[in-house]
C-alpha cells in the first residue's frame, strides 16, 4: 500500500515490453537508419500518442519524456522563470517543486508566494487572486497532495492564471492514471508526471506536457540525432527537451502501463480507488487512539490516507505494519514539510497508506485490522 | 555493429535483473522501510560497488546515477562553472559536451578553447599549456572520439589542468567498459559515462563520477528522502544528485551488466574489440573507393571504424548493409560537427562502423565482403 510512491505489482504487459525491448531494440530513435533504431522510434511515438488520448493533448510531440516527474518540474520551472519573475505555489507541495522555487529564489532573485490549503483541498481563491503583480509568470499546484490526498482546485488557478497571463503548471504525480486528467479541457498549460505510479509503468520514467505556445530552455543540452551541426539545441519538438540516449526499455514500459490505463478506464480506477479509502476512512476514524489527517469521509481525495497512532512513532507503525502484517506503507515527511506544517504534524511527520487499483477489498481489511490493534498499544 | 551507440546483445543477467527488478522492487531507496524498498537500495549500493571497483574509486557514494552520459556531462558542466569562467576542451567533442559549453557561453559568458586533436587522437600538448589562464576552471575531453575511435591523451590532459589548478572531466562514453579506465590513477576528477554502451546495461542509465573534493551545484532539485525539511538539496552523497525516484530497474541491469565486464575483464574486452577493428582496417584500407577516417592500423583506438565510399551517401551505404547484409551501423554526423571538421568529412557525414565483446568474427568477414562489393557500385 505504497502506490503514491510507485504502483505494485506492475502489469505482465509492462514486464514484457521492457524485457522485448532491452533484447530487441538496441538503437536510439531519430539517430540510426537499421531496422532495430526504427523500432525504438516507433516505440516512442506510440508511448506519445497514448499519453496524447490519456491527457488530452492535440499533438503527440508536445511530450518531452523525462527521468521522473521531478525532472519534468525542473524543465518546467527552471525552463521558463527568469530572474525577477514571480510565482505563485501552494504549501502543499512536494520538494521537487519547492527545491527548484528555493533554489531560484537563492540564485536568480526570483520570488514566491506559497498559499495555504486547508486539510480538504480548498483555497482561498479570492485571496490568490491578489497576489498576482505584473511579474507574475507561473502559478503551480500539485493536483493532490502526496501527503493528504486531497484534490486541489487546479482548473480555477488555471483561470485566475490565465486573467493575469501567467502560465499554470501542474504536477499530476498523484493524478496522472488515478483521476481523470485533460489538459486542454482544464486549461492546464504543462504537466509534469510520472510514469511509474498511476500510469502503471517502470521506474525510472515520467514527462512533461507543454503547451504548444511555450517555449522552455532545455535543461539537458547534448546530442538530439537532429541538426546535430548546430551548437545549439534545435527547435524541434520533441527533439529540444531529450538530448542524450533516451531510456526506450522505461519508455516501452511506459507505454505499456499507459494502454492498460486507457484500457481500463481512469474512471473506473478511480472509482475503484475511492471506495477502497472510503472503507479505510470510515473504520479508522472510528478508533480512538488514531489521528486521520486529510479530507473527512466522503470528500474527494486520491488513494491517499494519512495518520498518526498516538501512542506511536509513525516510523514504528510502518514497521509493525511491513513484519507483523506485511503491509508496506511510508512513515516519515514525504517531502513535503510545508504540509505537515499544515497539517500540525511537523514534529512527528504521518504514517501513509496508498492504494492502488490492484489494492483488493480484503487487503484494506488487513490493514484496519492490523492498525486497530497496533492503535491498542 | 553500432556497439557505439548501445551494445547489443545485452546479457541474458541484465535482462534478468531488469525483470526482477520491476517484478519485485517496488520501492524508492530512503525513502520506506519496507523490504522491497530496502531491496531497492541495496541493489543500488551494489551497482555504485561494482562500478568502483571497475572504476578505480574508494567511495562508492562518489557516483550519481544519471538518465545516460549526457544527463551526467550537463551536471559535471553547469555543476561547476560559474560566469567568467574559462574552459579547455577539444575539437573531438560529442554534442553532449559542446552543447552545454555553448549553452553557458551565450547565457553565462563562459569561454571556452576547442582544441585540435589530430585523426589518431594526438595533441600538441605544448600549445595546450599555453591556453591556460587565471580562470581558466575545467578540461575536458572525450577518452576516445565517437566518430574517429582514437584515443585521446587525458592522463596528460589531466597533468596539465592540475598544474594549473583546473579540474579534468572525461567523457568516458566510448571507453568506460571497453578500456581499462582508474580515475585515481589516471588523474581523473570527473568521470561521466553511458550505461548502455561499454558497461552492457540498459538505455535508460548513466552516471558520474565526482572527486569527493569537488562541489556541484545540483541540476535536479527536488526530493531526496534525506533531509525532507530543508529547502535546499542535502549535501550528503549521492542523495544531492539524486533527486526523485531513480531508475531502479535500469540501475538493477547496469550492475548486472558492470560485474558482467568485471567477470570478463576490461584487458579482455578490449583485446577482443582491438582484434577485429585491426582485421577491418586492414582489409578497408586495400579496397580502393573506400576512404577511411581515423587512426592507421596498428594506432591504439577503441571498437570504431569509420569510412566513406566515394561512389556513395553515407546514408545510403548505412542502408545497404542494413536491408541487403542484416548490418546495424550508423551513419552521419554522429553528434559531433567539429570531428567532422577535423576529418574533413563535413559535407558527407561517414558511416561508423562499431563493434563490441559480442562482435564476432564472421560477422567482421561479413562486414568486409559488404563493404567491398559496395564500393565496387
Amino acid at each position: 500500500m505504497d502506490h503514491a510512491a510507485t504502483s505494485w505489482p506492475k502489469p505482465e504487459a509492462v514486464i514484457n515490453a521492457m524485457t522485448e525491448s532491452v533484447t530487441f531494440m538496441a538503437g536510439s530513435p531519430g539517430r540510426g537508419t537499421h531496422g532495430m533504431s526504427l523500432q525504438a522510434g516507433r516505440t516512442m511515438n506510440k508511448a506519445r500518442s497514448t499519453l496524447s488520448k490519456l491527457l488530452g493533448f492535440g499533438n503527440p510531440n508536445d511530450v518531452a519524456f523525462a527521468q521522473n516527474a521531478t525532472m519534468a518540474l525542473n524543465l518546467a520551472i527552471k525552463g521558463l522563470l527568469q530572474p525577477g519573475d514571480h510565482v505563485i505555489s501552494t504549501m502543499l507541495e512536494h520538494n521537487s517543486v519547492r527545491r527548484p522555487l528555493e533554489f531560484l529564489k537563492r540564485t536568480q532573485g526570483i520570488e514566491v508566494n506559497y498559499v495555504p490549503v486547508d486539510l480538504s483541498g480548498q483555497i482561498n481563491l479570492e485571496a490568490v487572486k491578489k497576489l498576482f503583480r505584473t511579474n507574475t509568470k507561473l502559478v503551480i499546484a500539485t493536483h493532490s497532495s502526496n501527503l493528504l490526498g486531497c484534490i486541489l482546485p487546479v482548473e480555477e488557478l488555471a483561470r485566475l492564471a490565465h486573467e493575469h497571463g501567467a502560465v499554470m503548471l501542474v504536477d499530476g504525480a498523484q493524478t496522472v492514471g488515478n483521476l481523470p486528467v485533460d489538459v486542454e479541457r482544464m486549461g492546464i498549460d504543462m504537466l509534469a508526471f510520472p510514469g511509474h505510479k498511476g500510469l502503471l509503468g517502470p521506474q525510472g520514467t515520467g514527462g512533461l506536457y507543454i503547451h504548444p505556445d511555450i517555449n522552455l530552455e532545455p535543461q539537458m543540452h547534448g546530442g538530439t540525432g537532429s541538426q546535430s551541426a548546430e551548437p545549439e539545441q534545435p527547435d524541434i519538438r520533441p527533439d529540444r527537451y531529450e538530448a542524450g540516449t533516451p531510456n526506450i526499455p522505461g519508455i516501452s514500459g511506459l507505454a505499456a502501463g499507459a494502454e492498460e490505463v486507457l484500457r481500463i478506464g481512469v474512471e473506473q480506477i478511480y472509482k475503484h480507488e475511492w471506495s477502497l479509502t472510503q472503507t479505510i476512512v470510515e473504520n479508522l476514524q472510528n478508533l480512538s487512539g488514531v489521528k486521520l489527517i486529510g479530507p473527512a469521509l466522503g470528500e474527494p481525495r486520491t488513494g491517499i490516507v494519512s495518520f498518526i497512532l498516538e501512542n506511536q512513532d509513525p516510523a514504528q507503525t510502518a514497521f509493525h505494519l511491513d513484519r507483523k502484517y506485511g503491509i508496506a506503507v511510508r512513515a516519515g515527511y514525504h517531502c513535503t514539510p510545508l504540509g505537515h506544517a499544515q497539517a500540525q504534524t511537523t514534529e512527528t511527520g504521518a504514517v501513509r497508506v496508498s492504494v492502488g487499483y490492484t489494492t483488493q477489498e480484503y487487503e484494506v481489511e488487513t490493514l484496519i485490522r492490523a492498525v486497530a490493534e497496533l492503535s491498542k498499544g
